[in-house]
């Protein structure tokens, strides 16, 4: 990429003054048909040190309505940002439908920084790019327009930039350590840049590489290339994307029907003296997770009545209060609405140490959203595999993720509906919608079905709880949340 | 508070657990009736170290369904914290309405530290205390219930709960180095305490003391506490809080009748000239201010199609985008709508060095919000206070805030509009509501003339651009915010 680059030939001094003001003019008169065609769009401008990507980015916005763009710079992570997953914080600043995120400098200035520092380098950095390509091909699946700039310049421009600036005395704290060190290995540098460019520049998401080395010309190809990417973005209404096919080992799940229900009790006794020494068990744990930095994420599905929150609740009273969190999912709001639909989850994230438990899920993707109709078919056909991804970076980054489905049947559903209907104390956790819903039952039951089948991986499986016996249901609930954490203290060398 | 305090009396073995059963299960009823209610709690545990905050919070928790409340463990101010106004971190935790947050320690844990360390004092003090008890009253006053646990333990108890923590490997952790330090200086810090508490003690949040000398007791105190205080608050619906005297310095500010908006144009060319000069200049200052951590909060306010889009742009423009940020203000969204109305524009606050600039703002309260009935009659008229308050906040935190009302007259807005119609380009930038809020002009103006009389304060004026010429509006707020921000640096002692 930058090792055979050729730079395209910058025009005369008439003709770029003469395109610049039809690009500035084309994206003004474009941003109300981004807005209207609900097109999100994220910027990220990487490259060399004193490149200009700042001032590119101001020359861009100075086109656009400050309604429908953010600029988010990106400077080292924070100590916050360090307990979280590497793209927690690329993820927050995805833009909304209809609206533009400018990047000053982003994953790839971070990882790059990571190789250059020796701290990331073979299998992780495999890892890493990974993670990276498939960040960027589901925001373009999900109808997001990725544009990469490198705003290249030789290490000649680099060096008179960074003079002019440090001649400056309040232009000098501009050229920090970081640029300098750069310069002295703009060999090394470019060879890591090279590779990273390289290994990054995917179908749907390409690099552009901009001659930086002249400012108005950086500017006339920055806006150009955003141009005909939005133009072409616009056309492509509709369009589905592929459908990947899945890559992940899975563990075989059986169907809903053939579940054995029955059976699955345990007496008020036996409850009571094992609910107890379990919290105990998990209260020690959760200490020593929370020591060892152990971020840990349980999810809740399951039948309208099942009890799923009761079943939190055993979990939840085990641990410190200061280290968890529990995350009712509801009807996403506008502000989610409008970005991409794992964004909820993502912003939501325990930092590590920190157990996060959520009340239904993204898992909602494939049961109401595909049944009532809110997203694609298309949507909900590739969010199996899009799930999938995002389990597997969370597990990659540490986490133990525990998914249960509670489970119960029909009638059992229908007695709770009614106990519930008929007592005054427990009339709100009754809706219509809740009836509504049991109406669909069957065709619920074929979703889960598929999601089961589709979404239990190796290293992130279901776990089917029986609840007509709710006891039942929390006892098994437990002891897999203490052997699940049980083994990712193990894979930390704790003893257990 | 703490010298002349007497623990009440512990009940014996049997009372105690049957008044725990009955607290336990009150506490579970009202959970709904809180939600009915809409009523916001926020609760402060502050106290001792080892006096058990978290496991009280973890038993009151017990009792309540995940979806209605949150725990937030405050510890020390991350580096991004600190760059924000004191407030900034807690204001962010105020709970929805129907829901409860519990504090983990707070503003008093972060405000004795800060005094035992020395870094706080005197005026310095003062203002901290001032802002808390505006901080706590205006929650109150917009229907919050916030109550205030202060967990007491002896300078024995301590020891021995220390003890035991540290003889248990897995807990040592638990025992801070703060907390060995308060022990050692335990006199010391029960001054500062019993200072704190007495500066704080607000009749609509008064301080509860608790004896945290055995857990059940602790739990039992705190419970019946949180009972008596949320049944007394759902009793309160349809209060009015009481409207506080003004105790601010006001500018004087004309009528809108009487601005004077003729002959305020400029030419074009002096208007080209004007502009590169002053956005030079602005260019510069926001470097400087940069470095010198001074934040900057630019508002804007004023008459529809008055020119606030393109007046904001001429700003923005000047400014080095890594460093400034719009935010368009529409209708809040639900979660927005369902807290203390400042809190979207709290959580929007600049980190210092920083600039902020608002496309409408909380301003809207007494504008919109108060034509259009979205508040009561008494939350519009408390505002103007609570929103000097915010400002003088602001302020106090170092802030440079500038606030503008963009001005044209009727004919002028009429103009506006219809070529906004005509004009396919422009049709997106007028709506209906445009034309229906015209209709009120007369009630709006009665409205902003009231606003500007009792919300230009000394420290945070009101500037009123005429904007009939744009161009002059633009050169005008230039100048303004280039004159406030060598104000700001010079207060830091720079040359300008």
């Amino acid at each position: 990429m930058l090792n055979n680059w050729n730079p395209p030939r910058m025009p005369e001094k008439e003709e770029l003054s003469q395109r610049l003001d039809a690009a500035r003019n084309r994206l003004y008169e474009l941003q109300m048909q981004i807005k209207e065609h609900k097109l999100p769009v994220l910027v990220l401008f990487e490259g060399w040190g004193a490149s200009g990507k700042g001032s590119a980015i101001g020359k861009v916005i100075r086109n656009i309505d400050p309604r429908f763009f953010k600029v988010a710079t990106m400077s080292a992570p924070t100590q916050d940002e360090l307990r979280r997953p590497f793209l927690y914080r690329y993820f927050k600043e995805i833009p909304e439908q209809g609206k533009f995120t400018f990047l000053d400098s982003g994953w790839m200035d971070e990882t790059c920084h990571e190789v250059l520092e020796g701290k990331l380098s073979g299998d992780n950095y495999l890892l890493r790019i990974d993670s990276i390509r498939r960040f960027e091909r589901q925001l373009t699946d999900n109808g997001y327009l990725v544009l990469k700039f490198f705003m290249n310049i030789t290490k000649k421009e680099q060096a008179k930039r960074m003079r002019i600036l440090l001649d400056d005395k309040d232009a000098s704290w501009r050229v920090s350590k970081n640029d300098l060190w750069q310069h002295d290995h703009y060999k090394k540098c470019k060879e890591v840049f090279n590779t990273y460019l390289r290994d990054t520049n995917i179908s749907s998401a390409p690099w552009y590489i901009i001659d930086a080395g002249e400012r108005k010309w950086a500017e006339l190809q920055v806006l150009e290339t955003l141009i005909a990417n939005v133009e072409v973005a616009m056309q492509n209404t509709g369009y589905s994307a592929p459908l990947l096919q899945n890559t992940f080992p899975l563990v075989k799940m059986p169907k809903l029907a053939d579940v054995e229900l029955k059976g699955k009790e345990i007496s008020d006794e036996e409850y009571r003296s094992e609910l107890k020494i379990l919290q105990n068990r998990l209260g020690e744990l959760h200490n020593r997770l929370y020591r060892k930095h152990i971020p840990v994420i349980i999810t809740y599905e399951g039948w309208d009545a099942a009890g799923k929150g009761g079943n939190i609740k055993r979990i939840a009273g085990a641990l410190d209060p200061r280290g968890y969190e529990v995350h009712p999912i509801a009807t996403p709001e506008p502000h989610e609405k409008a970005r991409h639909y794992l964004w909820r989850f993502w912003t939501r994230l325990p930092k590590d140490g920190h157990v996060a438990i959520f009340d239904r899920t993204w898992y909602g993707r494939v049961m109401v959203e595909r049944l009532e109709g809110f997203c694609s078919e298309n949507d909900w056909k590739r969010a199996y595999n899009e799930m999938n991804e995002f389990e597997k970076e969370l597990v990659d980054w540490g986490a133990v993720v525990i998914k249960f489905w509670v489970h119960i049947d029909k009638d059992t559903q229908l007695a709770r509906f009614t106990e519930r209907q008929n007592n005054p104390e427990k009339q709100w956790k009754i809706t219509d919608e809740d009836w509504r819903n049991r109406e669909k039952w069957d065709l619920y039951e074929a979703a889960i079905d598929e999601m089961l089948q589709k979404t239990s991986t190796t290293f992130a499986p279901w776990y089917i709880l029986e609840s007509v016996d709710k006891k039942y249901a929390r006892i098994k609930a437990l002891k897999i949340v203490i052997r699940e954490i049980e083994k990712g203290l193990k894979r930390k060398g704790e003893d257990v």
